[in-house]
């Protein structure tokens, strides 16, 4: 870019690319509307007044003009799409920019893994902001299939886009000051630090609040996020396809507090992309819960920027990136038209651009790697009349535990679908170790059958669910043939499958193919009687030990909240 | 600073430091008092909250604790104080940090001066953050003593505590993309830019922004603040010692746009400092007129600190470094007890710390070097029987410009006291050239004598206001002899002196002394006539060419409006 030229154009002495004309700018700065025209030079908005010329000229009619949105927060695998693929689910939406933690695909193949990404975003009408993985694996509960060192973390760091350190889910070793956390957080030094303490207060909090984090995404309740918005935390508010924390923290949003909050996605699937929306679904139902329309905006785009210091987005103003929405309803915005560095890359909720054809890496291709099993693999051995079962919550990815009664027999602790108590397995799938993890959930409501997915927090072994020790083996042997996916099996039949071949947690299918299969993964899950509407979200989250209470993993049961292994003996 | 210790305090596991109790903290981050104990490690802030343990407790009895505050833009030379005085005169004031443009001390002395500056700070308990001098000399209508080019600059942003690009003074050249200023904009690309824009709007203001620069401290009408908020610019509500905004800009903060204004002082004299105080005045006069407490201390704290990145300022927070006053009433908070670092460094309005006694740099103490003058060096020809009179404007350092009929003699234009029209002149003083430019001024009201001063910005040659030619020779062979000072002259007579012998523009004295010999010069200049309070203030100001509208150097009269010489032929 000349800058030279951009200042011509914005003193009006040269024509612009692009001058959008009768809009009313939604200015994030001062929270108001501004009749005027814009004028965009060479991707930067050089102007905003009267009396500009342009090459191109867009009559608005008095639609709105917004700054793009940017997500704070965002594991982007987590849509299953492989990112050339998300960027076309998200850019019709009026996202521009993401803030992500790509811990997902880090954990299955390191650092190879997110240069991959990242080179791959690198073309595409979509800022992908780095958050290098600060967790990889998460904890010492479970197996991952890589790791990311200090330096490596610091190698992530000097890649095109990264801000700083992704979200430090490793809270108990924060803080009890943990040499390799503390190491980590050093390599961060001066960027800014990602956090995650779910329900983490008090003396705990501070702790962890000094070492160096000062966003945290995790809040579910107005007590816990008003006490880090005390103690220096942004508060991101998050919708995610399982996790979804608007309606209980929006109070939380005020003149006093509104320039420290702002949305993010965490996780959102394909199916919540396009039938619901990115941030701009949050934007919409935080103003159908009664927010100010213009504060809703400010905190889907100047706030994040301001959170992670991002210059140039998050305004329209002169010198910012042309990235820009156009809408006609500000009190219900739908992106109309999405325009990045002043290019117009979506209209009507369709991408106007095609993914690179550049093939995937072949390494990231082959990623399941699993020891042989049986159904004997799936014994659970009885330790008493009760055995720990880990709690489903409707909306969020906390768990709850307890100790229920249990049918058994001589194979040792059986499913009891009646009762919604079914059996739970993480299988390590990254080194063919043969090590699985076997319990007991409730809250799927399956009456047969069994769902499996390779795509299981945070280390993406393989996870699986059913009611018959047969049939998660076959969903399983699926999974390993698919080299990765999610499938719905019963009675030894696959009911439907959607295959992940990249690093066994993406698919580089089109935002509509994997919505689909997703649906029909769905449709198949109630036809075994899934009580929940999304069973492989929260699925996935069941094997993640960095969020309370209790987590399988291919280790073991663990008591999250004391990042420890769940203690049986005591069963006995 | 051991970060496995700090967290280990804040966690509750190991003694502070120091303890606070009973206090009511300042919470900038949600706007809200909060009764809670604090406790500070090793110059951090480890936590909030009942149940902490340390070596030392303060019982706050009910007393505010803030965070201490922060300036956003000031040129400290302007106080005359060297900077180990400064800080003794503005810690005990509450303020920690300062970000500083050393452009006046680099005018006289280039990069190392600046270089000398920071070298005197290192050791205070006052945080010096250099903004790199971006306009020296600040235009080529004058003759500075030294010059900063890009790569000096680039020199500068790598010294301890640099921040970003100071004030780009030289509007016009942005907005005409000339070559040599968008070089220096480069040279600071990805860090805060800070602004100087007076009266400009729409295209123009457009253009300097899409230069670079994001904060603005020169706005003196609700119009130009509201339209620099608008289009991206932090507001810097500037209150000054000659430039008093507050009472005009106040009304644009409001919940909409506090999170984007911030206080500033500019350029505050030592007796100001010392009387009225710098940071905490502009405060304490916020409230005054009507702002809410809080957000008075937001926009001294928290909002600075945003502004330019400063990680760990402007809260009361964990890991923030604990810079913190106690105050009793936060009506008119005046602070009693000031922390740095956890260290108490002032108390009762009196600082705890001595200036290091290292010297000045030799080198900095010979900077006036004048070629011979005589009476007649300062006659000023007839143009005919108008001339062109500079018209101070009280209260602000915009100036105004009016064609005056004038008494001639043989020798040209002569003063006309009644008429309070004086000669005003500049005579350059860093190498011997002799060049000298003379006018006429409205505003002081001298009947006698002359006041002259070698702190006239930016390029601090001599400049020198009087009714007779032989009083403003005689003012300037003075400031000859001390090296650089202030002096007020009558019938030949030296009255008053306040000699600066640091690069002519500081003192190594105390703040008292420097206030006192001040005050006697205020007091001989008001015995000569003068009606304005700060007359050495004002007549620092008229030689800056970068402030509209008149103003006059060492090269000649400049309508500064336009950025260039005045032209005196259409009076002919």
């Amino acid at each position: 870019m000349s800058l030279t030229d951009l200042i011509a154009v914005a003193r009006g002495d040269a024509p612009g690319d692009l001058l959008f004309t009768n809009g009313r700018v939604v200015n994030t700065l001062t929270a108001e509307t501004e009749e005027t025209d814009v004028v965009v030079f060479d991707g930067r908005i050089a102007g905003l007044g009267s009396g500009y010329q342009a090459r191109e000229t867009v009559d608005l009619r008095g639609a709105y003009l917004l700054p793009a949105f940017i997500n704070g927060h965002s594991h982007v695998e987590s849509s299953h799409l492989w990112i050339t693929e998300y960027a076309r689910a998200v850019v019709p939406h009026g996202t521009a920019a993401v803030l992500t933690d790509l811990h997902e695909i880090a954990n299955v193949a390191g650092l190879a893994g997110v240069r991959e990404v990242v080179r791959a975003a690198a073309s595409l009408p979509l800022d992908l902001r780095l958050m290098a993985p600060s967790c990889v694996p998460a904890t010492s509960l479970e197996t991952a299939g890589a790791t990311l060192a200090p330096d490596e973390i610091l190698q992530a760091l000097d890649l095109q886009g990264a801000v700083g350190l992704g979200e430090v889910m490793d809270f108990p070793g924060v803080i009890q000051a943990q040499p390799r956390v503390l190491e980590k957080l050093a390599a961060a030094a001066g960027r800014p630090i990602d956090g995650h303490a779910p329900g983490i207060s008090g003396k705990a909090l501070n702790a962890y609040i000094a070492a160096g984090p000062r966003s945290d995404h995790e809040s579910t309740t107005l007590e816990e996020g008003r006490e880090k918005l005390r103690r220096g935390m942004w508060l991101m508010i998050r919708e995610g396809t399982t996790e979804k924390n608007l309606a209980d923290l929006l109070p939380l949003v005020s003149d006093r507090t509104a320039a420290r909050c702002l949305f993010v996605t965490d996780d959102r699937s394909a199916e919540d992309l396009l039938a619901d929306g990115d941030v701009d679904a949050i934007v919409r139902k935080a103003i159908d819960l009664g927010l100010d329309p213009i504060r809703a905006v400010q905190l889907a785009t100047l706030n994040p920027a301001l959170c992670f210091g991002l210059r140039g987005l998050g305004a329209v103003a002169p010198g910012y990136r042309a990235h820009l929405i156009v809408c006609d309803d500000l009190r219900r915005p739908m992106p109309r038209c999405v325009y990045f560095d002043g290019r117009l890359v979506a209209e009507d909720g369709e991408p106007l651009f095609q993914a690179p054809s550049a093939a995937v890496d072949a390494a990231l291709l082959r990623s399941v790697n699993i020891a042989p099993l049986t159904a004997d693999s799936f014994a659970l051995p009885s330790a008493g009349p009760r055995y720990p079962v880990i709690e489903t919550i409707p909306g969020q990815i906390l768990t709850g535990s307890r100790l229920g009664q249990v049918r058994t027999d001589s194979g040792g602790v059986l499913a009891d679908p009646d009762r919604d108590i079914l059996k739970l397995a993480v299988i390590e799938r990254h080194h063919g170790s043969g090590r699985i993890g076997v319990g007991l959930v409730s809250g799927f409501g399956l009456k047969r059958g069994a769902l499996a997915s390779s795509y299981a927090h945070d280390s993406h072994n393989i996870i699986v669910v059913g009611v018959t020790d047969g049939d998660m083996l076959e969903a399983v042997r699926h999974l390993a043939t698919m080299q990765g996916g999610l499938v719905a099996v019963a009675g030894g039949e696959l009911l439907a499958a959607l295959p992940l071949p990249v690093a066994g947690i993406m698919s580089t299918e089109s935002p509509a193919t994997v919505s689909h299969r997703g649906a029909l993964l769905n449709a198949a899950a109630l036809s075994l009687g899934a009580r929940i509407p999304q069973p492989f979200a929260v699925l996935s989250f069941l094997s993640l030990p960095v969020i309370p209470s209790l987590r399988l993993t291919d280790m073991g049961l663990v008591d999250a909240g004391r990042g420890a292994f769940y203690d049986l003996t005591h069963l006995q």
